[in-house]
């Protein structure tokens, strides 16, 4: 018989208080680096084992056998709610390197904390879950909902075949609402739910001059790749940040004010955001509401890369061959990466930069959850009870996710992130010495535990 | 008995056809990459042991024991006329590595030409006047005028202690003229005389916005230092390649009309130019006359270096903590670096970009020989002799020479590029690939004999 009010299995909880620990050091040891095809087989592998052992029926969803395989698995439970779990097994790559202070695939506790590439983003969300999954079924033999469950292998990458894995199996993926990767709680204790993301157009930029790297004594008359990308780079933005790229801002949609109001309610972070990034002050000295209103709603152009010439210690005197840029714009509602572009390549285009060759290397569309959802509003009340507390909602978050997009379009469940991550204000999602703490970790197990007996 | 009017050891050359080439393995399989530190003790010893092997009295000009020394031969001739030859053995760094047929430091030979790191710049020069020496000696005994020669091991990266060494053994480098490094014969087979060389001003821009990458979902907010360093450095130069630092051009003194004349008189190589550096056309459409000219008498801005962020493949979507630039301006005749290096922080600062971490990392002053001093007129008639062709002659080259100020102040010697270098226009000095003909080569060697025997 299954409790009718939600209980936590302490007993169990207490009795194998190192398994999620246990597990997120098996998910981490594992690398699984997407942009770099670094331990993917492996890691899928190891992936399914891990659901299988916890009571899923796995299978492996295939849009191409030239790319890495979604992992899935289904856990029927004794009611007919369903819901649909998404994460993602591969990582974001360690570089650079010479900033770990342990390496990135040697897990290592100091402190408290729990240092691993991945260990945020998001293996840790999968090994709470997975921890819970197996404190209820050994306490209480089966789970009161349906859980499905799908972990791609190229989220950090933009997930370029998640769209046609949703399409394929789309039957599959069916469930009354779907918990997305991400949320946690406030240094409060309050529980954090994401309800969309921002879209993503990355692009890298690529300038050829002369055919091979010259000495500099002939900079009078070679053109210069590296001076092309510079000057092209510095036409996409003013100083103080604007896109100058015509109609990029063209199809921004204004907040709500029901989402107004929840970025109002939000605890202000700013100590907390300074410190963790290092820095003193933001933009345009933001702060407070403002801040967390430019976070949640501007669309951006950043340069997340930049390389050309000769970039060891001391002096070469060179006039290099080419010069690379890597771009991602972060897109806000109804702003349209195909658009985007278009206006991109246009403007280029009119500025005379037809020598630049533009590649795409990742597009997704902005998507974002109505606060009104009775999805939203159920998740809500289960993690406000949990916590006791009420939940700080973003209604936008800066990171994108172009699998929501492909979830939205070909099995269109209501989606949010809930408070299962483990992550809090320093965690370093894609940075050197990327960490979360084990007290946050626990917590996220329970609240899982607590979350799938709420819903049955 | 010396012969009285030049003739070549031609009996010795015959037979030991070889001796240059095995010079030139020698020092080109011992790497010597002053801005790395790498191999450098090793080849002091080698080139010390090599003049030692040729009859030079050698020793080791040290300013500090922290820095290469430069190795230092003096040849007693038995005539009063002294020669300073300068050269230096270290060499350029070898990346990218990846573009390399065979490695930099295997030399190998390939249809006719030497390939090596070095073998340009400057190994093959060191090895012709070697092998010159030896012929001369092996055959007269002695030669007729009397050789000093410093070999420095800094050159490539600006000759940091060259001035400290010329000041300290000023005494030991006193002559009646100087052979710098450098020139050689154009295809049509007219000696190339050099009578100066650009001044240099080489610095390293490091910029840091947030105190560790970030996820690039947060640039809405955070600082970008990519941006700041992009934006600044699009400020140093209009899109044309006009240098906005005010003050930049205000030295730069107009081309005499004998050097205009001496421009005029050299031969159009445009299409060699072309196929060395496979490019179609130059900048601003240039060609002829106008394009020597500008290769001659502009200063310029070149970016040598850029990097930020993630380099690699695929997408990492990370707001960087950092961003680098290597900038080399290279310098006409008025031109003062440390002018030009006040101007430029003046500039940056009036723009805001305080934040902006300024490095020197070398600075030259422009030194040029008047086209009618004495020992300019002596060699270009031994030249023209032995070639029976006109002289052409460069009144300033692309390259700089920091050292050559060094000499200029403290010895007081009027300086020249002879013919006695190995390279020609596919060369590719500084670049992957370097190489020399092995024809130019030996036309060294006999060049060499004839100006030693004809100098006496």
């Amino acid at each position: 018989m299954m409790p009718s009010t939600p209980e936590l299995p302490t007993t169990y909880l207490a009795d194998h208080a190192d398994e999620a620990v246990d597990l997120l050091t098996q998910l981490c040891k594992q690398p699984s680096i997407a942009a770099q095809n670094y331990g993917i087989e492996a890691m899928t592998e190891l992936t399914e084992r891990l659901l299988a052992e916890s009571g899923f029926q796995t299978r492996r969803l295939h849009y191409t056998s030239q790319a890495p395989a979604a992992v899935y698995g289904e856990l029927r439970g004794s009611g007919p709610y369903t819901i649909l779990l998404y994460n993602h097994y591969d990582v974001q790559p360690a570089e650079p390197l010479e900033l770990w202070q342990s390496p990135p695939f040697e897990p290592t506790i100091r402190e408290g904390k729990f240092f691993a590439r991945g260990a945020v983003d998001n293996k840790g969300e999968i090994a709470a879950r997975l921890a819970a999954i197996r404190a209820l079924r050994a306490t209480y033999g089966e789970l009161p909902i349906t859980l499905r469950w799908i972990i791609e292998g190229e989220e950090e990458i933009g997930s370029p075949h998640f769209e046609e894995i949703a399409e394929k199996y789309s039957e599959l993926l069916q469930a009354d609402g779907c918990l997305w990767e991400g949320a946690g709680f406030t240094d409060d204790g309050n529980p954090s739910l994401n309800l969309g993301t921002k879209g993503l157009l990355y692009v890298q930029m690529d300038v050829q001059g002369v055919g091979i790297d010259a000495h500099s004594g002939q900079a009078p008359i070679l053109p210069s790749a590296t001076w092309r990308l510079v000057q092209a780079l510095a036409s996409l933005r003013t100083p103080s940040g604007q896109v100058r790229i015509p109609g990029f801002y063209a199809a921004v949609r204004p907040p709500t004010d029901a989402q107004l109001g929840a970025i109002m309610q939000q605890k202000n972070k700013d100590e907390q955001l300074k410190q963790a990034h290092q820095v003193d002050h933001f933009v345009d000295g933001l702060s407070g509401v403002a801040l967390r209103e430019r976070v949640a709603f501007a669309p951006t152009c950043n340069i997340a890369g930049l390389n050309s010439g000769y970039t060891g210690d001391g002096v070469k005197t060179v006039l290099p061959a080419k010069a690379m840029a890597k771009i991602d714009f972060r897109l806000v509602p109804d702003q349209d990466p195909h658009e985007i572009l278009r206006q991109l390549r246009s403007y280029l285009h009119e500025q005379g930069y037809d020598d630049i060759n533009l590649t795409v290397l990742g597009a997704a569309n902005p998507v974002v959850t109505p606060i009104d959802d009775p999805f939203v509003q159920k998740i809500r009340s289960i993690a406000e009870t949990f916590a006791d507390k009420p939940a700080s909602i973003s209604p936008i978050v800066g990171g994108s996710l172009p699998l929501l997009d492909a979830l939205k379009r070909h099995v269109g469940l209501p989606g949010l992130s809930a408070p299962g991550n483990v992550g809090y204000w320093g965690s370093g999602a894609h940075a050197p010495n990327e960490h979360i703490r084990l007290t946050d970790l626990e917590r996220a197990v329970r609240y899982n535990c607590y979350m799938f007996m709420a819903l049955g």
